[in-house]
């Protein structure tokens, strides 16, 4: 299992269909899952794709739409039923809390694991932090209040080089500040360089989450520098005027967007039920990134079941 | 399309597995449909079936444990999306409709249907009278409040013999009075018998729904002489203690409630996700049947997608 997974549990919008359940996804990160958005079907899915309920220890709300949370009821319930124990925090607005809060309360009234909710807004914010890991909030431009989540792997410690602090002499309980850079001084009083002991950390990984927004310079402003974007393409530029209408992006704005940002990999979602595959807004957005000098920019289809290892963007 | 058709959405029980999604069945009445249980994946299941949102009319619930639920949330979301128009009315017993409507206040705010809910209780009562069918509750006896429902078709119009009715100069304006059972009486008074002029009406069916419930006599006693008995089969024999803890039946208590109650046909559902397959829940409520001088009695195990024809009852 890689330390950066990206899982596509759903990726329709407004209705499930035979072909796409409402969002969902599941980052996997160093064994934790993190939940984004939750449609109606998300736990099946989780089943399917063999990510364990006991892992689960956050999810990400976006907004209030049905589509992106209607599957929590569901899932909760089951929580309550498997006795997985832990705390699981659901990260969300006020009224979203409110609703989902009485949800709870009545549909499962004896549960082992305690739920808790984060109060979130649309706005530039870190809303969760642990040794490893960041997520901030980041505002975006739909029908109602709605917000992007970005999460960024921290920076790592520098790896040791064995035969050097063995030549040294470094005791252990140095180690850990070699890791983070520091340099070492020996019994004699010589100081050795930490590049001369150390080489440097693996790169840190950012995955951002842009669903559902109309297209907007500012989403781009706010997702720059990160590795991977992940940008709601529920329609083709066909259907731009019915794509702006309803709040929603082009496949080809998707990628305006990533082009922008300097993203390394671009994954579509969120597509309409009205299109018989998405083979055009693959194509559109491979189009949009070669035109403007991003031929090496690695754009996916999101799909049920798709699994992709972030890691190799580093 | 047949008059009296009986499609099985979902038949798992608890929290849904790859075999099978929570407990969801949708009476197709005349081309109306009347939903039994709404778990989670049951709007999915109803594009599957080819079922259409627009002849949905009304939902029934048993009980308020999520399985059998928490499936409506994302069905009247999409109902409010689809703009199917018209009025679905929900029964369900008071605590569910206060939840459930404040459900639908929150995530359906736009909608071109009508929401009505019709408060029950698990207690005997005709809850639902058409033109041409009678809904009733009656007591189950589960862990929490639960109640089965007996659909009943009302009884049917004689069919008018054609050539008698020609041979007597029978008015149109009397054609509906036959049909109902009543005399000629000829210009000259002489007094036709009905049963000259018309058949015998086609036998009524009816269904009656039985889950979650303990095995107990007063469930047969409150189906006496339904033709078509669906009754859970949570768990087989081998695991009857657990099954009565739990407030379940095992399938062979499912097939003594249908000889009890003079079923022609038994309908297994409602399986533990413990059971690799239903061989033996079929087996066991065959072998009761057969015991019990009921070899004519057809069985069947629920299953996603299995869509019967109640009419071959007749």
């Amino acid at each position: 299992m890689a330390d950066f997974q990206l899982n596509i549990l759903g990726c329709g919008s407004a209705t499930p269909s035979l072909r796409h359940i409402p969002t969902c996804q599941v980052v996997d990160f160093r064994n934790k899952l993190m939940m984004i958005d939750c449609g109606e079907g998300a736990q099946l899915a989780m089943r399917r794709m063999r990510l364990k309920f006991s892992r689960l220890t956050n999810i990400f709300i976006s907004h209030l739409h049905g589509d992106h949370c209607l599957g929590l009821p569901g899932l909760l319930s089951t929580l309550a039923l498997q006795e997985v124990g832990g705390t699981v925090t659901i990260h969300t607005f006020a009224d979203g809390a409110e609703i989902l809060g009485k949800v709870f309360d009545f549909f499962c009234r004896e549960h082992s694991f305690n739920l808790e909710f984060n109060i979130i807004k649309p706005e530039r914010a870190i809303i969760y932090e642990d040794k490893a890991m960041t997520v901030e909030t980041f505002p975006l431009y739909h029908r109602v209040p709605c917000t992007g989540f970005i999460f960024r792997e921290k920076p790592k410690l520098r790896h040791i080089i064995r035969d050097m602090v063995d030549a040294y002499n470094v005791p252990i309980a140095q180690m850990q500040a070699l890791k983070e850079g520091a340099d070492f001084i020996t019994d004699d009083g010589r100081v050795i360089e930490n590049s001369r002991l150390t080489t440097a950390a693996s790169p840190s990984i950012s995955y951002a989450y842009c669903s559902d927004t109309l297209y907007d310079p500012r989403v781009a402003e706010a997702v720059k520098g990160v590795d991977v974007i992940y940008h709601e393409a529920t329609y083709i530029e066909a259907d731009a005027e019915k794509a702006h209408q309803r709040g929603h992006a082009t496949a080809t704005e998707a990628a305006r967007v990533a082009v922008e940002a300097g993203a390394k990999m671009l994954v579509l979602g969120h597509y309409s039920k009205s299109y018989l595959n998405e083979d055009t807004h693959l194509a559109e957005a491979r189009a949009y990134a070669d035109a403007h000098g991003r031929s090496d920019m690695q754009i996916f289809l999101a799909n049920e079941g798709l699994s992709l290892d972030l890691t190799t963007c580093r």
